[in-house]
């Protein structure tokens, strides 16, 4: 009964006689029959929910106030590791395979320090989101264990060869990707240059909270991206989070237009110099396309993966000088996006440098520090003489999401004139080319004062 | 009669005999007699605005359409370079300093490239709002005349001890700056740290459009600034710009929230963590406050100036590594602002040389590239670890904000633990103690598709 250790009242009443690891057959009141191993209670999530690992290697979270009925059939021994999916018994649900990288959607407080550490087991995601039973089979692994402040252009890409694998062997519905918020939409946007043709949508989903907090957003958002995945009609990598402050919305946005855009909101992301492509309702459980034009799913698995990392993102700020982006040519950098100001200016003191980079052979992109709205150089003289030295400018792509492409570009060529030509191409929607209004946030404050 | 060129048809019908430089006595429609030295044409607002000098110094715009009667009285030679104003002349309107620094508030076209050059001359400015003549008297200078992308710290200092001196001197209302949107939250945010007392507000106003363009917001940003400078209770450096894309309300946003957010719109400018200081509502003309809290008017004028070059803005990136910030401290750096990812994180890699940076006296801040919300450093092991490396949080200030006030920090003392102390000071409401839900802007789209 020991391994019990954790499960709830109501649990341990249907789990009379049963160990962890012993095979019980459930039936539940809708009348399903379900065969499998007890699995030890996970460490978070409702302690009702018993999960089971089926004979097809997907885990199950049934919850025990749904139990009609429950059968020990025998002992098995545990084994070590996750065991590979087998695909050979079909069930009605569609399947997603599920990617753990880090990240507050699982994470748990270290009592000593007070502070939370990032954790990811597949069981875990699967007995938090009990609602997940009726939606989807899921495969799970843990492919990264860092935090996300950590992940790098290298990680990119093996996440990018994951899933395009993932893809080409087990051909789910779609893929969700479990990431932590803080550089989740840099994730996204390098899934969505590396992987160029796939089957389904790449969901990156995270928590605001962690999910032993009582106001965590990891469920909620979990069963959002699921039912993104699944219901897509297009095959790009998004974000799905909450639309607002209450469980109802949740918005996927293009990861090449995204941003976290608040420290600790639920509805901290946000589609940026673009609509969200698809609004997810719960609980109704229903998607809907707000944008016209996708990348469709696609038989294919395409991917052009490796990522540069040589490649700066400077922000440009009033006493600027030259000298950073001196040394950055000079330690070899073979990429620099300045965040400038504006329309895409930096300080005229610093166009000689601009000059000096592009001559030596080093791209330099000049993104904008508003964030929203459009780069246009030919407007002011900086941008103009800017222009003349060589620097291109990001269109309407946030900084994060040029630094990103340029990272991609640089891994496949260096040659200047191929990266311009590469970089100014709209490869994943990453430029709209007309910017509406309806993309710019409006300002009104309820004047109660 | 080639003096009069550039002004327009009805201009020219009421100035029929009168040269450039010739004194004149014009009667208005209201009754009001005005006499003055006729100057040339500016080169920009409307052609049938007559812009004449009066004895006390100041300039003044009269529409053609008001003008009842014209008579030419005499003729002056005219000076060279602008005379001081004259101020024992009292009139009744309230009077403004108005202090031009460049900018496309009022710039003009270079033909032969196509770029526009910033450009300002005050009765430019006093010409292209004939409005201004029914609100405030004018005291006009250009104090500097560059890029606003090519401002640094030393510039904010100029400017400081101008606006100290100004109101010292000569007592008015309020000064109103023109300045370059592309960093005027910078300059604004430089302000009111180094003007801590002072009798009026500050008020820094801009255009999104040249004023030579139709849909120049020059003018209306211009009229609702000057609206600003006389009739609010307090006396901070505020940015007044339009709320959004009609021409009848303008926000007020107090210099250390503001951030420009739109590379192109007219309501480019947005308060982050707080909701702005005040609301100007046009054609009406009227002044509305919408926060509870501000520094008012006083008698006093204390300038604490100067700001530390040596600091820099660093922002975080997936692909960071140690090297930037290892150079700038080898390169005796005095002060650092990371803009980091969430909640004020960087990767792991970095801490070491967050910590060298420390023990070398050198004071690091993290703030967040989420720009809303709140830096809290004792979530996540991240955090925690760059707390006790000795990295201060910027708490909800912009990361802009936080650069500019540590800039100003350093200018007064550079005993870290002295540095943290005022650093984490509220000096000028750039700390909200509180984060209302109303701070972050809402997201919601007209779903047309």
């Amino acid at each position: 009964m020991g391994e019990l250790e954790g499960y709830g009242d109501l649990a341990l009443e249907v789990l009379e006689g049963v160990s962890v690891f012993d095979e019980i057959e459930v039936e539940r009141e809708d009348g399903a029959v379900l065969r499998g191993v007890l699995l030890p209670r996970p460490r978070y999530g409702d302690p009702d929910v018993l999960v089971l690992k089926l004979p097809n290697g997907y885990n199950i979270g049934v919850s025990a106030r749904r139990i009609k009925q429950l059968r020990r059939i025998g002992r098995v021994e545990p084994t070590r590791g996750a065991a590979a999916p087998q695909l050979s018994i079909k069930r009605s649900l569609p399947r997603i395979h599920l990617i753990g990288t880090g990240g507050t959607i699982a994470s748990r407080v270290d009592y000593l320090t007070g502070a939370v550490y990032p954790y990811f087991t597949a069981e875990e995601i699967y007995s938090m989101v009990p609602e997940l039973e009726e939606v989807a089979l899921l495969s799970c692994e843990t492919l990264l264990n860092v935090f996300s402040e950590d992940l790098t252009p290298s990680h990119w890409s093996k996440i990018a060869e994951r899933v395009a694998q993932v893809f080409e062997r087990e051909q789910p519905a779609g893929v969700v990707i479990a990431h932590g918020t803080d550089t989740m939409g840099y994730t996204a946007a390098a899934l969505a240059f590396a992987l160029r043709r796939i089957p389904g949508p790449v969901v990156l989903v995270g928590a605001q909270r962690s999910s032993d907090r009582p106001s965590s957003d990891a469920a909620t958002n979990m069963l959002a991206a699921a039912i993104a995945a699944i219901k897509a009609p297009f095959a790009e990598s998004v974000v799905v989070m909450h639309a607002g402050l209450d469980d109802t919305s949740f918005y996927v946005h293009r990861g090449v237009k995204v941003r976290k855009m608040h420290t600790s909101r639920r509805d901290a992301f946000r589609s940026v110099n673009a609509i969200p492509l698809a609004k997810v309702s719960l609980p109704d459980r229903s998607f809907h396309m707000l944008a016209r034009r996708y990348l469709p799913r696609s038989n294919e698995v395409t991917l052009e993966n490796g990522f540069d990392e040589k490649v700066a993102l400077l922000k440009f700020y009033p006493g600027m000088g030259p000298e950073v982006l001196e040394f950055l040519v000079d330690r070899g950098y073979h990429g620099v996006v300045i965040e400038g100001t504006g329309l895409g200016h930096v300080a005229t003191r610093l166009i000689p440098s601009v000059r000096r980079a592009v001559d030596e052979g080093v791209a330099v992109v000049i993104a904008s520090q508003c964030l929203w709205g459009r780069v246009n150089m030919n407007v002011y003289r900086t941008g103009v003489e800017l222009l003349k030295a060589g620097a291109m400018p990001a269109e309407d792509m946030l900084p994060e999401t040029a630094y990103v492409k340029l990272s991609w570009v640089l891994a496949r060529t260096r040659e200047l004139k191929e990266v311009k030509r590469i970089f100014s191409t709209n490869l994943a929607f990453e430029i709209e080319e007309r910017s509406e209004n309806r993309f710019y946030p409006p300002q009104s404050y309820i004047e109660r004062e």
